[in-house]
């Protein structure tokens, strides 16, 4: 069945019974904009099973023919859904806010900003060892998608040279290279003769940015191996932090691999008190803060997705199932 | 006489003595590069007065034809020197080194870098309150110079819309609206009919850079009057310390028109340990670090002034002696 019939059906599903849940995960301030927003298609809100489901949370989504997270992250609800339901994602402007965090905490590292934080509440006048630009201009991001690609323009402003690593290696614009991971991965099959134009930089790199959505082919695709091609780098991770185990990447910093790592993603969350990561003065941990998603955000979504099923096409927010985001 | 005839004379006084002296002020790291350049133009190193002096201080200028300064700033050199003197000076990559501090500075602030810093030395997991984008989008820089115009393409890379003032309020490409700053700084002239279309939009400005050079006119220019326009700014002065008043500034902080500033600059350099502006978690200090000038800056800024003085042109770097800067 062609897309176009599909989301014909949807829409005379919908006409049909006009009906929205919000799940409980959705935040008590995000109610009264999601319901103005419903409303004003004529959509009506109820707590019982209905025809679109605003929530992450499968058990609130019983047979709706339509779900829509109000988060990027869909990896609960992905795998518990039938496959004929449509499964919608916000997200709005989270890739430049969460470049805006990684160029951020790029300039924070660069500009020692600790460092004359620390100087600065102790009346510490020391001009000595001034920050100076970086000898190595490479930047490898790690997943190509809307927030890579976003990681990767605002890296160039700042004078990076940007390689990213995807899947497939398709060449984008927003990035100087792309090759695929298994190559980056695999330093036999990067040696092998008539690949030399597709090799990592990997000394020539001052940042490593990890930003891969959870699924099961990224769980600890960040292996002690990849870490160990490169030397002295700047670590961040604003995508899952499944994709780099605790160990791997305390091991990393213990041999100067990495010289710094930002982590606003951990293996857990909260990260738990007694963790070795906290406290260290080569890692810096924020609390899943990077990739905010605003109320405005979640109804431009909907509104989006609305108008585009209304007109028989396949919702540009629409998740790749098959590949778990 | 033309500035050809005077760049032709200067030539031929180098080339009859082609002697430079090192001021006892250019940094011991920077001597073998800049021997090496005069060298390669067979210019002889001597310690005595030389055609061409390299230092910032007038004493070592005795007899020269031809100061360059290592650095930007030239307020001492600028009213010591006759006025036929031939007076360079280094830019280099500093403006855009300097728009690189102001980015970084902007970005702490925005993206609660300190906050974030504390809580994770101390292992505390705090998502409360995150960092949201600003809900305004106004920027102000106060000088409109490399400096200025290299600082303002960096604020609108982040969002911001820029106003730059200046003396003459001359349209310049890199700020979306540039006014004469007497304007800004007399309301009510501002409050004039006829003046809508140049009323500097206070209200929705956030933030405030001073990229002024040290000048007569400038010392002092930033006054009470022209702070209480604003509300909450975060400030940052990266130009002299001379512009700002630390008494105007702390006023400033106290009834919360500026909500934070951040100074590279001080009117006192280095700060007195027991300056009031030490230790308020409301202000950063850092050493005047914003503009390191490097030596490779410098040998460039030579090269590309001694082509220009053989090509009877007078150096893109020469200094406006009548302004002092």
């Amino acid at each position: 069945m062609t897309s176009e019939l599909t989301m014909h059906r949807l829409d005379g599903t919908l006409r049909a019974s006009p009906t929205v849940r919000l799940g409980d995960d959705v935040e008590p301030g995000w109610r009264d904009a999601l319901t103005a927003w419903a409303r004003s298609h004529g959509l009506e809100i109820t707590d019982r099973d209905a025809t679109l489901a605003i929530t992450t949370r499968p058990d609130h989504a019983n047979g709706a023919a339509w779900v829509h997270s109000p988060y990027a992250g869909i990896e609960h609800l992905a795998p518990a859904l039938p496959g004929d339901v449509l499964l919608t994602r916000t997200t709005g402007t989270m890739p430049e806010r969460i470049a805006e965090y990684v160029l951020a905490w790029v300039l924070a590292d660069r500009w020692q900003t600790a460092r004359y934080l620390a100087d600065s509440a102790t009346a510490t006048w020391d001009p000595s060892d001034p920050p100076v630009p970086p000898d190595r201009n490479g930047a490898v991001v790690i997943g190509t998608g809307a927030m890579g690609s976003a990681i990767a323009r605002a890296l160039r402003v700042v004078g990076h040279r940007v390689t990213g690593l995807s899947r497939s290696g398709r060449p984008d614009d927003a990035f100087d290279a792309v090759l695929p991971l298994a190559r980056a991965l695999d330093p036999a099959d990067s040696e092998r003769p008539g690949h030399d134009e597709a090799r990592l930089d990997a000394p020539g790199t001052d940042v490593v940015v990890l930003a891969l959505p959870h699924t099961p082919q990224t769980a600890g695709v960040i292996t002690p191996e990849l870490l160990q091609t490169f030397d002295g780098v700047h670590l961040i991770n604003i995508g899952r932090g499944s994709a780099l185990r605790t160990d791997t990447l305390l091991h990393a910093l213990d041999t100067g691999r990495v010289r710094h790592a930002t982590l606003d993603v951990t293996e857990q969350e909260p990260l738990d008190p007694a963790s070795l990561l906290w406290r260290r003065p080569d890692v810096t941990i924020t609390p899943h803060i990077s990739g905010l998603t605003l109320p405005s955000d979640v109804v431009a979504a909907l509104e989006e997705a609305l108008t585009q099923i209304r007109a028989g096409v396949r919702p540009t927010s629409a998740a790749a199932r098959e590949r778990g985001y």
